[in-house]
């Protein structure tokens, strides 16, 4: 196969321990020393012991608003036998801070004395040697060291800084991280599109996380699929920086060049590691400079970082890195995995009836919103099958244990409405949001059950009634303590290509018309309702193009639809006037809510009901369009 | 008294919570959008949720390197009967990323593929509709919330905005807090000083508080004490930032200008709070801008600004205060508090034969030092009257837990190579670090008895037998699991200022020429030196000036030492030169270390063992004069 010449195998995939350490000892990173002004200094990285080079106080200084006096001169002092003492001979007015001529060695506080004339005072009781006076160096003794090497600034070390005379320190230069994206296909943000085009959005994550972790990045701009392109770009970086990222072309596909780039202009130590997703990650060096080839898909791009680069910028500043919460949580769902390979497993989290229950995203290594969804992350090990449904696992956190303590678990069928009280929970309340999984309305109703989600929303026709909703909780979770909240009347309707241009207005169009149907998923309210038109149209699944095919949210639904001129759904206005696309009104139903009963008596559940009864959310919801939110809900018990 | 004219009461001090809550609610804060470019986004906060204005990926795109083939043109590719496709016609050659054109509906990938010629491929397996294709929106749908408001951005957030086609968007401003020091004996860091000058650093650990807040600090220069000025300058910052923060000026001395400003231009709602440190703050508004006046000496000023300013900050921002660790410890000394305030007590913390034991630090409000040196903070509520040495008390901690884990606990005669043991530590594990207490020879070999320190140095002369600290370990530590170091030989001798202005050389010398003995605290070992020195030459404490004054280090009696003409202390070289002052050797001492042998068999005795027996140590404390490191030490059990 001609597109095949380049093509090569992985080495053996590498333990990412191994890969790592191996990385880190060969880097052998030298770090540099720079001088800042101590003003300058929050954050950085001291790079030697820092000694005072001035004592705070630097004189004798009075603690009070008082009169310096010479102590042995008010023994005799009494309640009975008043002492006066002679302004400017025994005594002189000081304020706090002031300081204390070397004739005084005692301050008494002005609340102790009585003026008897402009030139005289009088005490009741004697004063002791030194007290309200602070020794010179009583805070900071010049060449006494303020801080070790190796220390991150904190506000309150500047102060002892600059009171212990140290204007400007050593500290560690911030390591310079090359990241050079390469990719035909890439584009900067914000240029026109055509298809095939990916916005260059990793170079901001990557530089992103640089500055998160102390280190000064440099982005570079794309770098074309081309060996001679991609060699002077390295060669480049490697003169500028501390250290080189380079983005895609790290895959074993036909573009691979940069291994080939690397093991020519230095040594490639590592070339693939065993781990799911970021396996084929290039690790190795180029003038001495460590580098590190990262995979295009955003997700295993930023693990891949997390492994290698963090390590080595912290290194490089001689701090540790920080280390994660963890948390014990019980699995929600199954988590399968290949022996052989560390597996990755991005989670949602949430605390449901006193647990902490985590449902695993989607696996797949392009989609960076599970990234921005994720609670924590489970790591399989190689030798792990992976974990049943309802095992217990140790996972990292991505947030705040009490966001996730917080946080309203959300399983159902796909709303927008529901991001509108989500957005709106956390005005509330910034630690509270409702962290939702997109799972249909029936596979909601049974997370209510299984205990596992606070809240579902539900849009379930009962045919033999012609009613919503209730037929099916009553079926499902009868004997449950839970509560439905009616909630939204939304318009389903025909989704289809701005103009209609196959004409659709019944479901007999789409069949005659020669009409692409988008699906939903099993379970989903708007495939039951689909059916149930079918059923009553006296058609059949067969007769359907592109039944098979399912989306799982109205949004995916009208892009679906919008990718072709002759495809249609069946979805809620609000979807397809998002995408610009037209809307054949078909049927008004019920989208209603379902909480457990604890969920409705709990703090969260009394915020949630305040915001889904706000006139803030009525408007944002209606605003939408297809809407009617239905007020001052009484709940069904 | 004249000075007293416009001296005032507090206003009764009211409890911080109390204080706090009103200020919070009267601020009403109002804050402000502005857009930034995604790119920058890093840290902020989000004004309004964020919808997608772009699906990721915008086209049906392959997943894998291959051909794009229509899925039902393939389904009678079988192992036994492998199918030919032709190029252009039946399948074209897609790359990770690219488009699949809409006539295609799957992707194989090139693994599973045989090149029959420049024209035709051979498979042996059927593909499934739309398998291997990442379908529009797969990531981020056009229309979807990726953001809700209040969140504040991280890295990977940026990447899901910007490949949601969102490159710019709505975040909080930043709240501008308007920074004023004021005083006249206020200098900027670095100008020359005379006695009375304090060099402005508040003005800079302020400013790095509001930056770390995620705050705009504006620094403004010094204000003289002059009712004017604080007017003037007041009012420009309330027209220029959200809320103020004045230095200083808010106790009731006697310029005490500030409180009546701010009552003239706006309102005062709370003068004195009800804590120590910390008492005289002012709270109120002016312009309707929040403004905290803070008392001047640092450590008071941190906490008022850590319990006023913080929740402004982040309240601002509509984001939650982050909140401190907390660790349950035992005292080790006890903690003593008057009733009726809240008294915050800063400490250090130890782990010691598994038990955390914290040492409160000095109390005084105007030791930086103290802020840096402190592991964590202990609040005694207003209506306790403290807690006895031994008794378990929780802490709100300002380090990692980790760090204070690995700690060293060092509790003895202050040395200066301990700071650097200390330095050599951190830089081998960046957790560990030597937390000294310097409490004299005698409180360390206490500490090492009740458990309460790891390690401790000594230099204990025993006049009978004219040896060194063996003695004493054995009287005080018989019976113990201890280890003895043999450490350091370094010189004690008489600290005088430079140019020996009195000429002493001996002992009689300070006392025949009127010297002005500077002296150490009780159980330190050079008292005890000097108690010794004392009694062999037939003289009594009566006989020496200044005999009753103690000093807890070294670098404390050089310091006095250089402020007093007549003047003279005991101390090591080291002390002497680096004050510049004189030094005349008086005797050669061993100064030891002992430590637990639980701590000796541990992994940070280890490190601290190999830390003193290196070259590096060795050197740096040689380069301090004076002193002669025990190379090869043979531990003695």
């Amino acid at each position: 196969m001609s597109k095949e010449f380049n093509r090569k195998v992985y080495l053996q995939d590498k333990p990412r321990q191994q890969a790592k350490d191996e990385l880190i000892q060969k880097a052998n990173l030298l770090p540099e020393i720079e001088t800042v002004p101590t003003r300058n200094g929050l954050g950085r990285v001291t790079a030697l012991p820092i000694f005072a080079s001035l004592s705070m106080p630097h004189y004798h200084a009075s603690a009070m608003d008082g009169i310096a006096v010479r102590a042995d001169e008010t023994y005799e002092a009494h309640e009975q036998r008043p002492l006066h003492l002679k302004k400017n001979q025994q005594f002189i007015y000081v304020d706090t801070g002031n300081p204390v001529p070397s004739e005084f060695n005692a301050v008494i506080m002005v609340e102790d004395l009585q003026e008897v004339d402009e030139e005289t005072i009088e005490i009741i009781a004697p004063a002791t040697p030194w007290q309200n006076i602070r020794p010179v160096g009583e805070d900071v003794v010049c060449g006494e060291m303020i801080l070790p090497q190796g220390h991150t600034l904190r506000p309150v070390d500047l102060g002892a800084l600059l009171a212990g005379g140290v204007l400007e320190l050593p500290v560690v230069k911030k390591p310079k991280v090359a990241i050079l994206p390469t990719g035909n296909e890439l584009v900067q943000p914000g240029s026109p599109m055509k298809p095939g085009d990916i916005v260059e959005f990793n170079g901001t994550v990557f530089s992103s996380f640089v500055q998160e972790w102390g280190g000064d990045p440099l982005l570079y701009d794309i770098v074309v699929d081309n060996p001679e392109h991609i060699r002077k770009a390295i060669e480049n970086a490697a003169d500028e920086a501390d250290m080189i990222i380079i983005n895609a072309g790290s895959s074993a596909g036909s573009k691979d060049y940069t291994v080939h780039v690397i093991s020519e202009l230095g040594q490639v130590y590592t070339h693939g590691i065993a781990t799911r997703p970021g396996k084929p990650v290039i690790l190795g060096e180029v003038k001495g400079k460590p580098i590190i080839g990262v995979p295009g898909y955003p997700v295993s791009a930023y693990l891949a970082l997390e492994w290698f680069l963090r390590p080595l910028v912290y290194h490089y500043q001689g701090i540790q890195e920080p280390k994660r919460e963890t948390l014990h949580v019980r699995l929600g769902r199954r988590v399968v995995s290949n022996m052989g390979a560390e597996d990755f497993v991005r989670l949602n989290v949430g605390f449901v009836n006193g647990e902490y229950i985590a449902n695993p995203l989607t696996r797949a290594a392009g989609v960076t919103m599970s990234m921005v969804r994720a609670d924590g992350i489970l790591v399989v090990p190689p030798e792990s099958q992976g974990f049943e449904q309802g095992e217990t696992v140790e996972i990292e956190l991505y947030k705040p244990i009490e966001a996730i303590r917080k946080g309203v678990l959300f399983t159902g069928s796909h709303d927008l409405s529901i991001d509108i009280v989500s957005s709106l929970l956390k005005k509330k309340d910034v630690n509270r949001q409702v962290i939702s999984s997109h799972v249909g309305s029936l596979a909601g109703i049974m997370a209510i059950r299984k205990g596992e989600a606070h809240v579902t929303g539900i849009h379930l026709l009962d045919p033999e009634t012609d009613t919503y909703n209730l037929p099916y909780v009553e079926k499902y979770l009868a004997g449950e303590d839970v509560v439905v909240i009616p909630f939204l009347k939304r318009e389903q309707g025909w989704i289809v290509p701005k103009g209609n241009p196959l004409g659709i207005k019944t479901l007999e169009d789409i069949v005659e018309k020669g009409g692409a149907y988008v699906n939903r998923q099993r379970g989903a309210g708007t495939r039951i309702l689909f059916d149930s038109l079918l059923k009553k149209h006296s058609l059949t699944s067969e007769q359907i193009q592109g039944y098979e095919r399912e989306m799982f949210s109205h949004l995916s639904v009208a892009a679906e639809v919008k990718e072709k001129e002759n495809s249609v759904g069946l979805g809620v206005y609000s979807a397809a006037s998002t995408m610009g696309l037209d809307f054949i009104p078909v049927a008004d139903e019920s989208y209603d809510l379902v909480m457990t009963k604890s969920f409705f008596d709990s703090e969260g559940g009394t915020l949630f009901l305040d915001v889904i009864q706000s006139d803030e959310f009525s408007r944002m919801v209606e605003q939408l369009g297809g809407y009617k939110v239905v007020r001052n809900q009484s709940s069904i018990f």
